[in-house]
């Protein structure tokens, strides 16, 4: 309920919006609090309306507070029953998240000349980007687990082992402390592949001195996680020292940038520099970082063109990371929670390039 | 290469387009066989274009065959750079997959005058709803995979066990089978829960007694399968077995009416109509199935106002259920391939409600 007054007070009090719908399944869970629905509508008066498939209805009847929830048949035309809510509250201005071209066109048409119409993907991205603290409770649990998962790799990391089965092991020691599922593609992406940054994981056997990138997230409840270390399965070369040590050093310089009011692309910055003057700019193909929480990519966004600026609340990835085609890829990632001191980690484990056995 | 020939024959010669946009994901993968691209732009004459952020280059230059891969740098209007490509291709009538409102105003202000739009969702699903097969091949072994983890599901689940410790076992038994992944989120649903259909898990102890639902996926390559079954921890009540028996017949009764040239409705009916008879006809919430491929959820759709018509080479699923709120659901579930004798099986297991021990 918070949430909602959150959303009323932005679009409607500072905006002059009478009217909100969202349509993005990840807003509305956001909002309600119940996953599935097909629509959400907020007035600024009366009631909010969740609209509802039959096959989800008992469940969002059940768990939904504060909204009046009403069931959609199959086959209906869930754009004519929002244009009939919209002209029975007399919406004037109405603001939507995100809509389809069609949808837009069909909405637009039923309420000419009655409602006027803006998609404004920003309101509840901008409420989304600051996490209130039970959301924090339950992403520093997502991190804990994703740490467990990480120690899961690195003990399973040996030569003949197959990078699939490394995810095998992660994903199954997060779940069994009850991870809620993995918030992306396991990502165990060993020698010549650890250069591709979503190189996902195949049946490849990881070999003696190869690189391994393990990128994962455990989700808790809803929300996500992100963390990445690199490891070689077995001895590590200098050149693969010499790398890592880079990426290391951007990381701990990034951490050091971090806190409210700096602007995303300084943090990019603070570890692109570091990566740029040892001469391997080039290689950093990626952004620094990017918002964590319902979704494992959200605002803000830290690279070299943002303009977001760090708030307190902002959970971020700090993920600098070199990518040599045909030798291998280094990256290192944490999710980071911003605050006014140094920036709390939510996954945690050490930055060690050999595994020790 | 054949689907790129496939879609063109379609938009093109058939439906008189001259060029063809991607922007979902899952159109692009299955256009271009590689992932994370940010659009696909198929042109009637000159090679078919793919635009690929930094991050995802090195992967995509490697892996698409066919078609010229382009870098779009990370703050780059990715419209304004399509928009050039279809004036110098002199492209007149463009279709588009799928787009939201605000890019579709900003393209057709770019190519104003010049193209036209179109969106045509329909185009790349009709292709991905009659598989080839070399995605049967993978579909078979999603279901085999998907059978795994429902053994182990029968195996773990006994009084006491948490929902979310059955789900464990069963992502496991499938990813160390080399499964890519899981194709939805699993539900196992227990007691009254089991009357949500999308019921997810939750740490909730199975108690004796207790109907458990559950439905999973696993995914083979990119491919998805999706089955149910539905058993009782202990000894099954005579209201349980009743229930169960109307849907497993209701399950017969429509895997007996699958087969090409039958319209998506009648093949509902005949699992509905068996329901009904029984008196549980309101407590079927959710039509009887959908097409399954590289999404969970694709067309042909199996329901009451279902205009679709089978055809071979379809990949669907039948899953009638009963749900009493407040007392369980029961769900069975298969995904089956649509074939001119009796409909082949994909995901496979004894129905049965009492686990054997």
């Amino acid at each position: 309920m918070n949430r909602l007054r959150a959303l009323k007070d932005l679009a409607f009090s500072k905006k002059g919006f009478d009217g909100f719908l969202a349509f993005n399944g990840t807003n509305q869970q956001y909002l309600t609090g119940v996953p599935g629905t097909a629509c959400t509508f907020v007035r600024s008066k009366g009631q909010s309306i969740i609209l509802v498939h039959p096959v989800n209805f008992e469940q969002a009847n059940a768990e939904a507070e504060g909204f009046k929830v009403e069931k959609v048949k199959r086959n209906e035309n869930v754009i004519a029953r929002i244009a009939a809510h919209a002209k029975r509250s007399r919406i004037k201005k109405l603001a939507i998240d995100a809509i389809g071209y069609d949808s837009y066109r069909a909405l637009a048409k039923e309420l000419r000349g009655e409602t006027r119409l803006k998609t404004r993907p920003d309101f509840v991205s901008q409420l989304r980007q600051v996490k209130d603290v039970d959301e924090l409770r339950l992403m520093r649990k997502a991190g804990e687990l994703t740490s467990e998962g990480m120690k899961a790799a690195c003990d399973a990391i040996r030569p003949g082992i197959k990078e699939i089965e490394v995810a095998a092991e992660i994903e199954y020691a997060m779940r069994k402390r009850y991870s809620w599922g993995i918030a992306f593609e396991s990502i165990v992406a060993s020698g010549a592949r650890s250069a591709y940054p979503h190189g996902g994981c195949t049946d490849r056997q990881i070999r003696n001195g190869d690189l391994v990138v393990v990128d994962i997230g455990a989700r808790y409840h809803e929300y996500c996680s992100d963390m990445t270390r690199t490891v070689v399965a077995g001895n590590a070369s200098e050149k693969q020292k010499k790398i890592y040590n880079i990426v290391k050093q951007a990381h701990g310089n990034a951490m050091e940038a971090i806190r409210p009011n700096v602007r995303g692309r300084d943090i990019d910055n603070a570890a692109r520099k570091t990566i740029d003057d040892a001469g391997y700019g080039e290689y950093f193909c990626h952004g620094l970082g990017h918002g964590v929480g319902l979704e494992v990519h959200e605002g803000p966004t830290l690279n070299s063109e943002s303009k977001d600026i760090l708030k307190a609340g902002n959970v971020v990835t700090v993920e600098p990371g070199i990518y040599l085609v045909g030798f291998g890829g280094v990256r290192i990632e944490d999710s980071v929670l911003v605050q006014a001191r140094r920036p709390e980690e939510f996954t945690e484990g050490p930055y060690t390039l050999e595994v020790e056995r």
